[in-house]
């Protein structure tokens, strides 16, 4: 299952050592005090809303990859160091990813509402990425408007949108919170250092990398044989909406072994990256498989937070049923997406060297 | 796509002509009466509800099949006498059908319930029967309990029992009545007729059968040809559910053309029964591609049925939300129903001749 190029027995591969992670740890640092500059110039600015954003996305990106990259390549670098680093990089990507997160699936829901109501009011081409995409928008698409739908959907739509637009200014208002912080503060003075000064152990420059991202993608490809592929390849299974009307306030534990994979297949990426030095040759299917996880984990959450809106108390029936179809729709994403990850895997690697 | 042994043009078939459809409805029609000396044997009985079931079973059986050979070998019978006939047979199984619907209905949707509750307090074997047949109960499955169920969903299988309880009830006393009626008399007279004196027309006991054969399967055909089996070939199109909350009280027109074709598909395999003079070679794919269609209609039934329960005023939400799940669920087998179809159609044909 191991793909060649990380490989540490390939007789063809050119050694990769301490030094290309050194190089890679910089350049991202470097990226992420970009992004933070770029944050601050437009934070204040009238129309840099936009820039703002990609400056946010551009933070957490970077951010993940030094995190990712101490966690695979721990026994390199100063253990004190590394390990005071990744719980504030963690702390930061996952304060700062929080607003994008309500904002889509706030889009996901409603798209799916309309959907199901047979609307014709979104523009086509909405609806065509949509289905094309499997549900999942391609952003930016505008919120739809509520035209078209039934009393329960509209009602639905109403409810979701103010809980998912509280949600949403809240993480807004942490994440501006957590960067005026000096917490935010500390680890941007370590970042600044590490785009210069990388604490390498004493032998790390010259030890070889690879050993390390084999066993990084050895820990994914024995988390991808865990998982119910079996199930998965067979269409319909109906698996997703199990205990889908379980009195269990968190009914699915099924999804967890999928998330798990999603993250050790990102530490994987990111270790290809650090041993390409950023020329690592585009895989298709990792690429694919990575989709398939994003799009599981965003209709899980899609399908959680219809099933927690229609807790609301004094909701009338018919926005609870709407929300009932929301739930089992997004749940069949779920099925959906584990189905496509499989389809996704089994595929043969074909990687350039 | 026409299958060798109802090919007219096909050299190595032996004639077969309207002599062999006189055989063949006069055990029809053999049957039939057979049936119905069962039934008022056990209808009074009392241990005798089983046997009447099955009486009323093959009843309905060869009305069916008596029905659908004088639509598909029109030309070779009476004119005035078929045309009189045909609509007498199709009540009588529709009256007859209703009562094991609607208990049929309600068996797919408490067990679907059970399923999307996570219960375990059905016995394993009917939840495995449940998930062998594609969500289909294999009859006679006992009703299961409503243990272990989440409020919502409890009290959704209560309305559900209570609803299509009650319409099985009024099913089966019009079906009583029906058997009792001045116009099932004149039915069951002229099928005792037709036990022993067919009415063809003086050219039919010469005449092949197999050009009017051949044509019911050309309808088939053309009829599967018109459905959009390369979608319903794509798992997870997430088609089935479109219009799922749509304002549209009838919203699943989509259905029709699926409806057509199992009916088309029955007329096709009874075809194939007159021809072979009731021992045609079984054909997998004819079975399977049946199985399928039975499958979709009694999804969208239940669905249907889940629907309207939502529409009973004064529910609770968590009942709505319930039937919601139920719903969308049961759209999905619909769904899940065609692609069994596509697949099973797909696949060549391996007739003995």
């Amino acid at each position: 299952m191991a793909t060649q190029h990380l490989d540490p027995t390939d007789p063809t591969a050119s050694e990769v050592t301490g030094n290309a992670l050194a190089g890679y740890l910089r350049s991202q640092a470097t990226e992420f005090l970009r992004a933070l500059r770029l944050h601050r110039e437009n934070g204040s600015a009238a129309n840099g809303a936009a820039e703002s954003v990609d400056a946010a996305r551009a933070l957490r990106r970077s951010a993940r990859r030094i995190s990712g990259s101490l966690h695979t390549f721990r026994p390199l670098l100063d253990t004190d160091w590394s390990e005071e680093m990744r719980p504030e990089l963690a702390w930061l990507s996952g304060t700062l990813g929080l607003e994008h997160a309500y904002e889509s699936r706030l889009e996901r829901l409603l798209l799916a509402l309309h959907r199901l109501s047979g609307s014709t009011s979104l523009p086509a081409q909405a609806v065509i990425t949509d289905l094309a995409a499997g549900g999942r928008p391609a952003s930016p698409t505008p919120t739809p408007e509520r035209g078209n739908l039934t009393v329960g959907a509209a009602k639905a739509g109403a409810l979701l949108e103010r809980q998912l637009t509280l949600a949403r200014t809240r993480a807004h208002s942490t994440a501006l919170q957590a960067l005026g912080s000096s917490r935010f503060h500390a680890v941007a003075d370590k970042v600044a250092v590490l785009a210069s000064e990388v604490p390498l152990t004493p032998t790390a420059p010259t030890t070889d990398l690879r050993p390390l991202a084999a066993a990084a993608e050895e820990r994914l490809t024995d988390a991808i044989a865990a998982l119910p592929l079996l199930t998965a390849g067979h269409p319909y299974n109906a698996e997703a909406l199990v205990h889908g009307l379980s009195p269990d306030p968190s009914p699915h534990p099924q999804d967890g072994p999928w998330h798990q994979v999603r993250l050790l297949l990102r530490l994987h990426r990111y270790a290809r990256e650090v041993l390409y030095a950023g020329s690592a040759p585009m895989d298709v299917r990792l690429l694919a498989a990575g989709q398939a996880l994003n799009r599981h984990r965003d209709a899980s959450e899609a399908a959680a937070a219809a099933a927690q809106a229609a807790r609301t108390p004094r909701i009338a029936p018919a926005t609870a049923y709407a929300l009932g179809v929301l739930h089992a729709d997004q749940r069949h994403e779920v099925e959906a997406a584990r189905f496509a990850f499989q389809q996704a895997w089994q595929k043969e690697t074909v990687n350039a060297p």
